[in-house]
């Protein structure tokens, strides 16, 4: 195996987190293009040259450390959400630069590193990588703006004297990304690894039932078209209509409600309310989406609401690459026998995007009661290593 | 009975409806302290005095029409919703101003009218009738603003120019109030007139779920505190077990909901919601908030959620004066018999302060298909004749 070395791989890891450390614990402020973010992409860059890796800046501020020659692609990202931890995708990128430099030293093979920016969506949704896979286009992107109303085009522009032209993805062989888990079922189970079979797919839609708006005082409930009771009524048929549907690692939520007028003294004339899910499997996302179409259609229909469905963004579930798992999965079972598994990513990720270029798979590590997004979020150094280990085997089996 | 003239009181009350008149139909714009508000007040004045009454504005431009002696006190209130109907309380004023007018012209016994000011809330709840019946004091109320930030002080200031003291309530023997029901009791029926037996009590609170906010993709159902969720199943479980206590005309309504963060790919980690019941029997009024308490304390242990409570807002049911009732009772069985009821008010009215300070009853006439605070909002003008005279025929048996 290449010989990484785990001491300077977690020293480099807690001194990443130096920019931006923030709120209690090991927490980070390092949001894209912030302050933090660009000294913090700086000081990647001088360990990347260190390591004998070329850097470079693309346009929109995503680093990249090349190995010169056709290789592998690894890493992740180094921005955080507003509020966000220590590792989330500055793990990623700490452990393929150690991969990378252990296997230079060694006469192994090449390894490019990346982090890529804005993966936490400041902007868009993995706004650096979206870019750099050709689906938004930079134009496109410049007409994002954050919540403040700042423009993508100016936040990226405050790293102009840093950046040059898009790398051509035609050097590279494919790309593994390390990440923490972001949810608790490793960490449940004890297990150290997990190999991403493929990251789910998401349907979201805003759903509107309007009913009538009435004297909370003088209405009997027998005339009511209440359309907060709409969606109450939805959110449980929905419920229990899945049970037959779904599998333990299928989830769905309503996370935005609005009621109009929204006062404690009149009947709810409006609810309008987000409905996502989630699934790897896209015959299970499409029989989901039917059931809460005619469950909506069925409760408009008996409480004399009109119902509205807005356009449905739909991200299909994305497979990862067959050859690159299999390394993967012959080196967890080296490095932890009989603690990792196969597993779906609930979240999105660079890999979604990069996987449009090359071949692409996933790592992920546990994350402590499965948190993550918040200043809390931790793994144990163990579990770190463990994951380091089967990066760098899965380097070598690749090479073989 | 008092000779009451129903061609003379629905000609007035269609004069009245030009201040403000506006949208569809017989709309009406004519909120408190409004330029129409003011300029129908003082057309009000001028009927009035024409009626032989002494005319006196209060210090928040309640318009008073005194009889000069120990009188019966009858009205309502003319000032309007934002959006609404011609008749509301403007109904009660004019039919008042009959009554009082076809009295004084034919010998019959004395009738002071008024029409309070700011029923509608602008400022308060009830406002005029609310610093009359000294339940709010001058100085409290000149604290209040409406949506716009504009003081009550300033509003009553731009009537300072017509108004004096308040107006002795010890002049009144008692208060009867006409209405439109504003539900859709009456008008389902096919009934002319409501006895108002009494005014149902709210009881209004706020209550906070707080769960987890949590990643929508990365965390599975089984480990999820979701606030919404919890306030979906408090919603249904209260539902069902009202069925064993309420009565047709229970009311109860989640008006007003809040989620935190509010984002379709977030678990939402707070619901703060208002839970509002109304009701005639304060016993049950109790009862209903006892299944509030342990349903809401219920779903939190089961969900691993915590609960909150705010404040309760408390008014009290307001029985209605038995004599005048009676009086009331016995003129609408001669005026509309067979098609008269006695029944609950689901709204507030000015008579629930004016009970304060003397015997009061409430007289309704019906809503067609239910519809107030609208411009919508009308009444067949046979069941407005009918209502004027049972008004009438009340006074009279009063007298005897």
């Amino acid at each position: 195996m290449i010989p990484v070395n785990p001491e300077r791989f977690l020293a480099e890891l807690h001194e990443l987190r130096r920019f931006g450390a923030s709120g209690v614990g090991k927490g980070v402020v390092r949001p894209a293009y912030s302050k933090a973010d660009i000294e913090a992409r700086q000081w990647l860059a001088g360990r990347m040259k260190a390591a004998g890796l070329k850097t470079h800046f693309d346009p929109v501020g995503s680093l990249f450390g090349l190995a010169g020659e056709k290789s592998l692609l690894m890493g992740s990202h180094s921005d955080s959400q507003p509020e966000g931890g220590w590792l989330d995708g500055a793990l990623g990128v700490m452990a393929a630069l150690e991969v990378a430099r252990a296997s230079r030293e060694t006469g192994g093979p090449p390894v490019s590193v990346v982090s890529f920016q804005d993966e936490e969506g400041r902007f868009g949704v993995t706004t650096g990588s979206t870019v750099w896979s050709g689906k938004l286009s930079l134009e496109a992107a410049d007409e994002l703006t954050d919540r403040d109303g700042v423009g993508f085009a100016e936040a990226r522009a405050s790293m102009a004297h840093l950046t040059g032209d898009f790398v051509d993805p035609a050097q590279f062989d494919g790309f593994i990304e390390m990440h923490i888990e972001q949810g608790p079922w490793l960490y449940e189970a004890g297990e150290s690894v997990g190999v991403v079979e493929s990251i789910v797919g998401i349907r979201d839609m805003r759903i509107t039932f309007e009913g009538e708006q009435n004297h909370a005082g003088t209405t009997p409930m027998h005339r009511r078209r209440d359309a907060f009771q709409g969606l109450a009524e939805f959110n449980a048929r929905i419920n229990a209509r899945f049970r037959n549907v779904v599998t333990p690692a299928t989830v769905w939520t309503i996370g935005h409600v609005s009621l109009h007028p929204d006062a404690h003294s009149i009947v709810p004339g409006r609810a309008v309310f987000s409905m996502q899910w989630r699934d790897g499997d896209a015959g299970r996302l499409a029989r989901m989406e039917e059931i809460i179409r005619e469950t909506a259609q069925e409760v408009a229909t008996e409480r004399e609401l009109d119902l509205s469905i807005g356009p449905m963004l739909g991200l299909e579930p994305m497979d990862m690459d067959a050859h690159l798992r299999a390394a993967l999965e012959g080196a967890a079972e080296e490095a932890a026998p009989g603690r990792w598994r196969r597993m779906p990513s609930g979240a999105l990720h660079d890999a979604t995007n990069v996987a449009r270029l090359m071949p692409s798979a996933m790592l992920f590590v546990p994350s402590i009661d499965g948190i993550s997004h918040a200043f809390e979020e931790d793994t144990d150094e163990r579990d770190l290593v463990a994951g380091l280990k089967v990066l760098a085997g899965a380097v070598e089996r690749l090479q073989g």
